[in-house]
């Protein structure tokens, strides 16, 4: 089993969670959220994203928010955005790196961003330069890249001219989305292997979610294929807006916990993990859908009942 | 990625997750439970279990279930038994196939059986040959190989001294069991090789437990291991006598939907298992954790918002 010495994980509560709450965080609440993270050792945090507040009003705070968080050295602070006017509020508001997403399925596309992929794609370069010339990192995203909720099955082809058309725009560094929780282990590994075979030089990270229960398998999978970014959300915040109930990304505290049971590196502290989680329950008001929160780490041991003293 | 062409499933439902419920099911739902898995073409059916009914008042009936049970051709029907005196009434009840479980943990065992691991090796033999004699299949289950909830980490020794006196008393399928949660999918791959290695004629199983997310993480390690059969349990029913809260064995619907996502014979009908798990949910009046019961299939597509027709 290859299994990589130590890996990074991205959190993406902040963005990906609370899109998916019904309970809107004030901004105070969210620059804790961020500063609980960051206290933790994680070292890349997804803010927020700058997309339409109409149609994600969760998100609507994401200036104030990125401007009250404190910055600390040696972390990577990103933003999602879905189009040019993403872009500008993006760099009016002085962040160093910007998560453009484009959807490897047609009706996915039209669906998230209200624009079909090619007209998306004329106005690629045009994006890259503009985040080039603000000294803003453009990085890449594919959702549904492991499958649409619309359309089903996502060809390899499909990934592929997303992919290449990033890498035509100078993008060197890509995440594939399995954006409602629809990879399965043998896939992730097969698409991460080619991949990484036809772009050897991109930096590649996986996003998974937890909707079907095989979230930590594909991250295993993904692994496996020589991938060392993973993105969670804390606690598995967040759902699926298509399965009432379903379980949001992977837990950032039970990616953690698998890795430091595997004996791979994380860099971040589990337990100021496991205490951030519970304070993001506390805040959004529900159960969150994490297992370690419920159930403890591994190592956390128990005493035999007195009825049995032997 | 090494994984096989098709798996084995075993039901341990009606045992190990109806033994972690409150709410008691009468004998004619149990055998419903049964029936409804059967149907599906689930090959392999844990009925329940004989010990001590003052423990474990959900097992009380196990000889009812099981003769009330409509005997399918080409299932297996199996009962746990923790010692001799289980053994005796799963031989009264004319059951042709059982589960010996001792603990690879000194602790555990004594705990579970209220006997020691030493005592019960001496009479080993002794409980193979009163099996033999009446025809019936004795396998071995190893709990808690994978940690224990009072000592923590089990050494590979453990595991080996446990699988060898089953070896040593003419047993020839055993399984490996995550009793609480506690794997992770190095250890399982490490520990799965090296028992394939060191006992090439044994047919081995793994039973895990979701309580720390990596079910399915763990069933794709075992698989790139070589193993072929798993222990699940419909809904993922059941729990972790140590931490409230906690999800039950891997469910059966979330083990076979990886499996056909991934290509993998199963030769069971996955919307009757599902529709059997949401009956149970019924049954026990309460959400059961299984991921797939609330988020459906992968291939269960969504129809596009009106708002965007294009």
């Amino acid at each position: 089993m290859k299994i990589p010495q130590k890996i990074s994980v991205c959190e993406v509560g902040p963005r990906d969670g609370l899109q998916n709450e019904k309970t809107l965080l004030d901004v105070d609440k969210k620059v804790k959220f961020i500063d609980n993270i960051q206290n933790a050792g994680i070292k890349i945090i997804e803010v927020g994203s700058f997309v339409n507040p109409k149609a994600v009003p969760q998100m609507a705070d994401t200036e104030e928010v990125f401007s009250k968080t404190k910055k600390m050295d040696g972390v990577e602070y990103r933003a999602l955005v879905l189009n040019a006017r993403g872009l500008d509020r993006a760099l009016q508001c002085g962040i160093k790196k910007v998560k453009f997403t484009l959807s490897a399925s047609r009706s996915h596309q039209i669906e998230n961003a209200n624009h079909a992929v090619e007209d998306i794609f004329k106005k690629l370069s045009e994006l890259s330069d503009i985040a080039s010339q603000n000294h803003v990192v453009l990085s890449g995203a594919v959702s549904t890249a492991f499958g649409c909720p619309f359309e089903g099955v996502v060809s390899l082809e499909k990934i592929l001219s997303v992919v290449e058309r990033f890498v035509e725009a100078g993008i060197t560094e890509i995440s594939l989305s399995d954006t409602t929780g629809m990879a399965n282990p043998r896939q992730v590994h097969r698409t991460c292997l080619e991949m990484r075979e036809r772009f050897p030089s991109v930096l590649w990270s996986l996003h998974f979610h937890n909707t079907r229960g095989m979230g930590l398998a594909n991250v295993l999978a993904g692994m496996e294929a020589g991938v060392t970014r993973f993105d969670a959300s804390l606690g598995g915040l967040g759902g699926c807006p298509f399965a009432p109930g379903a379980t949001g990304n992977i837990a950032t505290e039970d990616l953690l916990h698998m890795c430091e049971e595997m004996g791979i590196e994380t860099g971040v502290d589990l337990d100021r993990v496991i205490a951030a989680a519970r304070s993001l329950g506390d805040w959004v008001g529900h159960e969150l859908p994490g297992a370690v929160l419920k159930a403890g780490k591994t190592g956390d041991l128990h005493r035999r009942c007195a009825k049995n003293p032997r």
